[in-house]
């Protein structure tokens, strides 16, 4: 996860510490400018709890421009009403002038601590520092500076063939689960040096995002924080990107691996997690149906401690998918784990040395468990990780 | 527990061990008989993975009257397919046969380890024992009998005067949460000798159900053989109760009771659970979206594992509520932990003293945590337990 990161022209990256981490010189505040305002297209969380840096986000993105990125960890500056709105504009404003650009250009980004308000003045006080700091080759020491209890930083990217150039896609997040108390949030940044418009850079983002971080869960919470901004330098020579042709198709699928590398990245640090299982929902009537499924059967704990056990347990899966809302006839359903078949037709199948194959590929860091529900074309993915020990330690023993 | 039942006119209990739980010598067949077909109201399991059992139960009191209840524990007989119900079919057959009435008259309830066919043979060859063992004190015994994994059994009973006459109303349930691994469902019978058309008793039964059972979470699952029974013999002289006069209201207020109980011993005796606990959510702007609040919160892993700690993390519940589908302004929340204001208007309150009393609150055994969401007069409760390190070595260490 150390491998040098590939550059992104028309970016830089900065990284501080400025002491919002209790641990001291933990780097703390990362920056991401781009030469000048480029288009971006962001998503915020749907909490209706949502973060003063989340609103505020959302205000300076509206005509889908945007030159710098502002993120701290540490402190999430989420239920601080007037004062945390207050601090997010101070700490970006601070930015923005020792960048020599609009405040409004610059958007916000915070993790940690819910209820502690943004200490801005430490910001502030090293806006000078941070901006001095800037490099093209500064994405890595950036990720390191958005972690809170990740366990690795995370980071993916692929590169793109548009017209005569290779465009980069590189993306930076970090992970989630809530894996420390009160310490939520999925934050992810991507940046590209591709030529697009913001309203083509939504659409590939809100597709991406469909089938990447919309599709993982740890613990099916949802952040007041979450955020993840996609900008486009368009430093390429040549072809922009307008969503009607072969290279925009690429782009948005390179983009979709990109997020989803990372959110399998996330999942596999999801706390105490020690394996990243695909449930992969098939024979739907239609995808959306099959979204549902998948998610109610990711989300089940009775589900994720049976994954921790390494239990083949297939009555606990169609429980749930039976409890999801969804009408099926048990009778047309299977239940696969890796390739080993435990369930079939509405009833159980094979023996003790196909539930002790089917317990071997659960012993696996990762691997697919495929829920056929009956005739239908309609799929669906979702990732999530097993439940133990661990999660409970880190959440209730911890005390905040 | 074993303080002894009341009697409850025109119906008899009935417990045996036949050798299907995996002890020896444990009870684990159960029979109710009414003197007559009576009018009778059934929930069942909304999981479209239902068990044969649920299926024959529904087919059997399509027109309102039953005469007998045979439950076993020890094998739920849940994805069986044909054999799962003809095993259904038989046995309760030979119990019919030996009580000289109508099979349509029987109703079967099944619970224990899903993916296993009823050993109908065990019951058959026994029900003429089970029959001879029916005597009008014997309800306690029947309570252990459909007991899984239970610490203990759970009954609750309630007397209504209708007309110059007291009602007897008793229930009698299973536990939940699967507690053991494929070990799930809730089952419960309530009976009385109340008279009444079994219309009002499917209103009475429905309304009282909406506020009790489905009002508790032990881990969010439902079960493929989730049964809630309620026979009325109407032994009593006078009165029938129609759901248009007061004694019908009482009646339904103390049948509302007896569930509350119930439900609330079966949270008690959830996997591992050390608190239990209500989440009052007052302030909506209908009881529907104060119900989908309070489910919200109540199931959350990481609310759970918080009330394990005796965290006051308002944090958690007020991201629970935010990601729970229903609009509301975080400006007007509150949450009070027994009466500690934790959060109000959008901020934490209090200092280290407030969190302090709000971790004593949090260390009772149970207690009630209220969320006001706005100015709305919708409210509900949902109760729940804590989620420890019992729940993941129960669930997940323990293989089937």
């Amino acid at each position: 996860m150390t491998e040098s990161l590939p550059l992104v022209r028309g970016f830089r990256f900065a990284a501080l510490a400025c002491g919002i981490k209790k641990k001291a010189g933990a780097l703390d505040v990362g920056l991401i400018v781009a030469d000048e305002p480029v288009p971006t297209a962001v998503v915020l969380t749907k909490n209706v709890v949502r973060a003063a840096p989340c609103d505020l986000t959302e205000e300076r993105t509206k005509d889908g421009r945007l030159q710098a990125v502002l993120v701290n960890a540490g402190c999430a500056n989420a239920s601080t009403g007037k004062p945390g709105m207050a601090a997010a504009r101070a700490s970006t404003k601070a930015v923005a002038s020792a960048l020599g650009i609009d405040e409004s250009r610059v958007a916000p980004s915070s993790t940690g601590v819910i209820g502690v308000v943004l200490p801005a003045e430490k910001i502030v006080a090293r806006a000078g520092d941070l901006v001095a700091d800037l490099a093209e080759d500064g994405a890595t020491r950036f990720s390191q500076a958005i972690m809170t209890t990740d366990r690795w930083p995370k980071t993916a990217s692929r590169t793109v063939r548009v017209g005569k150039e290779d465009v980069v896609i590189l993306g930076i997040a970090k992970g989630a689960g809530m894996i420390h108390p009160n310490m939520a949030t999925t934050l992810g940044y991507v940046v590209t040096d591709a030529k697009a418009s913001s309203a083509f850079l939504r659409r590939a983002l809100r597709d991406a995002v469909d089938q990447t971080f919309n599709r993982i869960s740890v613990d099916g919470d949802t952040s007041t924080n979450d955020t993840i901004v996609l900008m486009a330098s368009g430093e390429v020579s040549g072809t922009s990107l307008t969503g009607r042709d072969a290279a925009s198709e690429r782009f948005v699928e390179a983009l979709t691996e990109v997020l989803g590398e990372l959110g399998r990245s996330i999942v596999k640090d999801g706390e105490g997690a020690e394996h990243v299982v695909r449930f992969e929902v098939v024979g739907a009537t239609s995808d959306a149906v099959a979204v549902t499924v998948a998610r109610t059967i990711a989300t089940s704990p009775l589900v994720k401690t049976a994954l921790h056990g390494c239990d083949p347990n297939w009555g606990r899966i169609m429980a749930a998918a039976g409890r999801s809302g969804v009408r099926f006839d048990p009778a047309l359903a299977e239940v696969r784990i890796g390739d080993v078949v435990v369930y079939a037709k509405g009833v159980p199948v094979g023996d003790a040395t196909t539930e002790k194959r089917a317990s071997e590929v659960m012993s696996r860091a990762e691997y697919t468990i495929t829920v056929r529900l009956g005739r239908g074309r309609g799929r669906a993915h979702y990732d999530t990780c097993d439940f133990g020990h661990e999660y409970v330690r880190i959440n209730a023993d911890y005390r905040s």
